[in-house]
């Protein structure tokens, strides 16, 4: 019997009809913007109806952005405006759409289905991570999502790489998010150009946002500063990545999001050798998300009850 | 129907024979120095004989002191001499002794004692630290322990805490280990008394090994050198239990070993002071191992199939 997935984003919302692991229909809306949580339920509804309702489907597992607990309650979600407290998630959709409603962490749902369908098919210990504003991460071992009693599990971002090093969105200090996330790596570029290094990154955009694109942009025009940022960002990457590995010994790390993309196969290649480098044990290997933009929605179906 | 526990260490070699998770008898006899391992697997039936032998025993459970494969092979052990290769020691002692056995990590073995009778007890994710020479782990996900595929998992002493840091006795650098162990921590102690700084841990022992009981005594008097070597151990253990709970968000942290208990209280409580502040999420629990000497021989009759 099918079921529904669907990958609640910051700006889209990406769902998903799947039989096994086999993608049947997909359809797509834009996030509302500054919507209350009754409004993304709305827009969820309507991305179902686009994939044909709820008849003959069995279950609908749904990836949110953010840490989620064992009831499918968002706990926090940064990037979806006027989400100010703890949303259930899944039973207020349960109500909506009369078809019991899983929900899980993003990130979680990626990395569940590259673990069953893509870049690290048939390894039974998996860490995903999605390098793009942030740094999130997805844990599978033995088969299974581990998702921490509070959901807080597979939080690679603030892992710490450099203690008492630069400050974390979090609050945190030397937390890998700072270093190799799109948002950490932008306040660094600012801090250098303010202190008389030039780099096109901002001198570029101004006071817009310093876009992946951007980055890689500057990247290939041999800007220091953008190249130098990257590669401590991959070097703290591989450093959080042997930790994890010590610590969790698994196989295989899978990784997506949109800064990794852009930045491509050879930043890849880079942490790859610095983690063989770094790793106590052999190192997992280091593939690039297989899935593409239905992943996220597939692993939330995958892992709807 | 009762199973027996084996925890096969450097020096001695400690058996039980439970019933669920109550200790009926034990039994102890020291490990043979620089022994073949048919020497050290004559000495374990030795000790299963003390307990009463294998009559009405259902199966066999032994901790071994070095990482174990899914067959029970011990991959290496450093503190039992003469071990230089791989010992098939579960097949070993089952030809022995005629019963199904099982071998997994000792500190694994330890942890999972501490998770089902000790201080973790009730709780469904541990992490296992134990503080001696090295720094060893055990972890427990969901009620079930974590192996890692190649019997590598839970080696929170070789996470990364300090990049470029401090050599680790397995060759790579910034380890935990080097910094919160006790031959790690020695080292550090020569290096100071070398380049000037002297300290009445080098004085009080010359060539001899700088043992735990003396790392006490200069803490209590009050030595500069050890004052900064342990507090810095106990950061470095702090960064990585905070590192380890952000990727596993696990909700206690089991602390054992002999330095460990010897430091003591005091030193425990200020980790989880640090651990708290370093911590994303709510920091968990940071409890010193209940069961003592059989715990590690409990959780491996435990372990046992």
């Amino acid at each position: 019997m099918a079921r529904i997935g669907v990958d609640l984003g910051g700006t889209k919302i990406y769902g998903v009809v799947v039989d096994g692991v086999e993608v049947l229909a997909t359809a797509k809306r834009k996030t509302p913007r500054k919507a209350s949580p009754d409004e993304v339920i709305h827009r969820i509804v309507q991305v179902v109806d686009d994939l044909g309702g709820v008849e003959g489907i069995e279950s609908i597992g749904v990836g949110a952005p953010g840490p989620v607990d064992a009831r499918g309650t968002v706990l926090v979600a940064p990037n979806l405006t006027g989400w100010d407290g703890p949303v259930p998630l899944a039973a207020l959709l349960a109500q909506s759409l009369h078809r019991p409603v899983t929900v899980e962490n993003d990130v979680s749902a990626a990395t569940f289905a590259e673990h069953r369908a893509g870049a690290a098919r048939g390894v039974a210990d998996v860490l995903g991570v999605w390098v793009g504003t942030g740094v999130g991460g997805g844990l599978v071992i033995g088969g299974h999502l581990v998702r921490g009693q509070r959901g807080g599990a597979a939080e690679i971002g603030h892992m710490a790489v450099r203690p008492g090093g630069r400050r974390c969105g979090c609050g945190g200090s030397g937390h890998l998010e700072a270093y190799a996330g799109r948002a950490g790596m932008e306040a660094e570029a600012r801090r250098r150009q303010a202190a008389g290094e030039p780099t096109q990154l901002v001198e570029e955009v101004g006071d817009r946002r310093i876009t992946s694109r951007v980055w890689a942009d500057a990247l290939a025009a041999g800007d220091v500063v953008a190249t130098e940022i990257v590669a401590e960002g991959g070097e703290m990457l591989a450093v959080a990545l042997a930790s994890a590995a010590a610590l969790v010994d698994m196989t295989a790390v899978v990784i997506g999001g949109g800064l990794a993309e852009r930045l491509g196969d050879p930043w890849r290649e880079e942490v790859a050798r610095r983690l063989g480098e770094l790793s106590f044990g052999p190192p997992p290997s280091l593939a690039a998300a297989a899935l593409g933009d239905p992943g996220g929605a597939l692993g939330a179906a995958l892992l709807a009850g």
